[in-house]
């Protein structure tokens, strides 16, 4: 199977509960398998792998991270021979000042994403875990580290920084690092090209809303200022996820309800957002359906998610000056024409002027494009990939690796 | 002195170390007196007052609040007969959702004020000492609460409201209140007047930067929307306060730190924004100073405050739609032209065109107005006064009193 391919990029996501995987031919991008484990440690966890067409599904038990790494990789092997491998992209979350860039995994970068972990506890130990499964089982190729937050390394200081004691950032690295940046870069540079104009020339708005939102301003192919933070939890509301607070608010909770910081800091994380106003799902569909039906908080829940979306785009335009585009990427941000509707509606000073059509069919008929082509403004929805961004930066660091050896 | 005066109305704004007092003719708004105690407490308290034109001056030596309240009205009506006093206007710095309208005091609403101490710790119980003190010198005129909330009590709810669990809201009151309640409305009005405009027909963007640091989107003489939330501390960067933060920064800090949430929160408020970023003083004319002569981290706080401050203000403008103004005030907003430059030039979208002459002279000799004729975006300085707006305030009640009686 498969053995007519040269560049093959085996891409691996291993999160707190659940592993993705994808196998991707480069540089023509062809899915080769997609696999996914999730709710890993749950009595309901689950295992699924589409290999060439095949797709193949276990239950697996309660099963640990490990297991489910091992388990994922025997089945993809036995399918699939390991040398069609030709390198090995893994996500990491958190890069810190430390990593801007995909960088070649060996022992010494190990050990330093290890001491970033203190930054992203529920992120970076998972992801070297995956790591180091991979490379027991493939010693003999490259393994390159893709991070969430290298996309936004060039943050000026005066976005990235908080309004905190300067021995803050210098002593703790506390500053705003940004995530999704796999993800905005991919969606920056498809709508490039929906735009048929080139990235270094575009002041773009790239809007990334699934289980986690976020928004960067991307000027001339280079995130300047994004709405997620030192975590993934500042900015926009997310599906479980606050975004912003008053930074009074925690004393305020751990005194008048008697939780601890712990607590309500994981309230925050887990029982916010959609969720946390609604009192009924995270789940935009669910909300969106409910609305309709005449409940009132999944209204209210979608009335203030678009409503602090639109008040973040607004606020990041002005690092860009001017607005080329805004491009809609992620579960909801691919999906719900009517958040895209709430929200752009709210643009004014944009003037964005929505095709009802365009937006109702995602831009699928329409190169991408939601909007008039009379808007002042245009909008774009695009599907993000970012498996096939991490194989792309994979093959670039293989390409400079064969060229320095 | 002052016999021929009718309505007089004795303003009184008790903080946690410093008292402010004006005794003001109404309608005509002429200041008769005004007077301030401050660092209370410490060493080197101090105490004037300004009465008709003669100034007098005192040391108070760590005096008390209650103490320094009673040496200010004794000196006051040492000079002043107290049958001068029409009524009494106090500063209240939070009404929660109780009170959304400038209120007469009673042994009721004083125990409701009381109660709501919860949510302005600092703030409720300082002033609440000062309406007591207030009330022994002068048991026989009325006696009006003025809340720093009250303007923004008719936010909708998907500006006052968190993305956070629904019961901290209807069980702990967690949502955003807004401040400086007073000073929007004063500037507000009185910016409708440059304009030659009815305020009920305006959409304003009211900047307050003092010691403290607030913008408020004014539809049609309401607030829509402003930037502190449930607390002071959300929104700017402020003098010593941090403004926006993630909301995962307290665990972080705690954490790694081992300082508690106590502590954590303390330094948000009094060692953060422009002193926590330079290292230097909270005072913005210091700092501009410092960057004059080279001070990097100087330099560095002005500019997120600025850029912080922009992008505050283009995210407020999505509440009004349209913008007919942008209006300036406080210390740093009435007197700071570079900081009016740095933060309008940022605002590409209102097409604000600053005339230089203008900014320099505080739009002093063109009433009001800092922009040419031709900006599409007027922008004014106006001169704050929370004492003069209080007054007006005070004299509907009384007049609705009146009526009543």
């Amino acid at each position: 199977m498969f053995e007519t391919f040269e560049t093959v990029v085996l891409v691996i996501n291993t999160g707190s509960s659940s592993i993705k995987m994808a196998l991707i031919d480069m540089p023509s991008e062809q899915m080769l398998a997609e696999g996914v484990a999730q709710r890993l440690g749950e009595a309901d966890a689950e295992l699924s792998w589409k290999i060439a067409d095949e797709i193949q599904q276990f239950d697996l038990n309660c099963c640990t991270l490990e297991d489910a790494m091992q388990k994922m990789l025997d089945l993809l092997f036995g399918k699939v021979g390991k040398g069609l491998v030709t390198a090995v992209g893994h996500r990491v979350v958190h890069g810190g000042e430390r990593f801007v860039a995909p960088t070649l995994l060996d022992d010494e970068v190990i050990a330093e994403i290890e001491s970033l972990s203190h930054l992203a506890p529920l992120h970076n130990p998972s992801n070297l875990l995956g790591v180091r499964e991979a490379m027991r089982y493939l010693p003999d190729v490259s393994h390159i580290a893709v991070f969430d937050t290298a996309f936004h390394y060039a943050m000026p200081k005066h976005a990235s920084l908080y309004a905190v004691p300067y021995h803050w950032y210098s002593q703790y690295g506390v500053r705003r690092y940004g995530f999704h940046g796999t993800s905005h870069h991919y969606v920056a540079e498809a709508a490039a090209k929906c735009l048929g104009r080139p990235l270094g020339e575009l002041r773009l708005i790239t809007v990334h809303l699934g289980n986690g939102c976020s928004a960067a301003a991307v000027a001339n192919g280079v995130s300047v200022d994004t709405t997620m933070g030192m975590t993934p939890l500042e900015g926009l509301v997310m599906g479980s996820r606050s975004g912003d607070v008053d930074p009074g608010l925690h004393e305020y909770m751990v005194r008048e309800s008697g939780e601890s910081l712990a607590s309500v800091t994981d309230a925050l994380n887990r029982q916010s957002g959609l969720l946390g106003i609604s009192g009924l799902s995270n789940d935009m569909r669910t909300l969106l359906n409910a609305a309709d039906s005449g409940n009132e908080r999944a209204a209210l829940a979608i009335e203030i998610f678009c409503y602090r979306l639109a008040k973040s785009l607004a606020s990041l335009s002005v690092a860009l000056g001017h607005v080329d585009a805004v491009v809609f990427t992620g579960g909801i941000g691919e999906h719900a024409s009517v958040i895209r509707e709430k929200t752009t509606e709210q643009l004014a000073f944009l003037s964005i002027k929505l095709d009802e059509e365009r937006n109702s069919r995602h831009g699928r008929s329409s190169g991408g494009f939601i909007t008039h082509p009379e808007s002042s403004t245009p909008v774009l929805v695009v599907a993000t990939s970012e498996e096939k961004m991490i194989a792309r930066y994979v093959c670039k660091v293989v390409i400079q690796e064969d060229i320095a050896t």
